[in-house]
């Protein structure tokens, strides 16, 4: 298993235009195959000291392995989503984890 | 559907035998009823800019809802695994998610 999870800031972070703009984005990349489980998200109300809510919108992925995230990469649909959506944020975080 | 994305720093980083406690420790917790998915991770192979590779452990759980994620927040098992591993690591960083 092969999690993939992006954390986005948005460029103007009051502007719900952009995130909604970045969550079509988003949802645009659905249909490439070798995504197993897809959750698309906000900061919850939990707010402790730990907890970073610095983020605008979320992208957790699942794949089978590096090998489907690798072909997601580089899919037209992901191609498509940076071009017409990255000028909407200001920072990427991204933590790609694999079983322990 | 809620998603609680923790990743953790060792206090040592280089001992296998803490992290191994600390994987312990998490897999300790897997009864508590209201998770419905865990992961535990370890980073990824891939190392591009925006990959945060700084931490040794991830526990990634998804719960229905903040409710349940509450219930876990103080149940005994959780809560044993506080008081047995909390010296293990120097950082956590969480990260709360709620259907966008």
């Amino acid at each position: 298993m092969f999690i993939h999870h992006v954390f986005f800031t948005l460029k103007n972070p009051d502007s719900a235009a952009d995130k909604q703009a970045l969550i079509e984005g988003l949802n645009a990349m659905r249909p490439i195959k070798e995504i197993r489980t897809i959750h698309i998200g906000v900061p919850a109300s939990t707010d402790r000291e730990v907890i970073d809510r610095s983020y605008a919108v979320s992208w957790l992925l699942v794949f089978d392995n590096l090998e489907d995230q690798d072909v997601y990469q580089v899919h037209p649909l992901h191609k498509k989503f940076v071009e017409t959506c990255s000028h909407l944020w200001s920072k990427v975080v991204v933590y790609d984890s694999v079983n322990a």
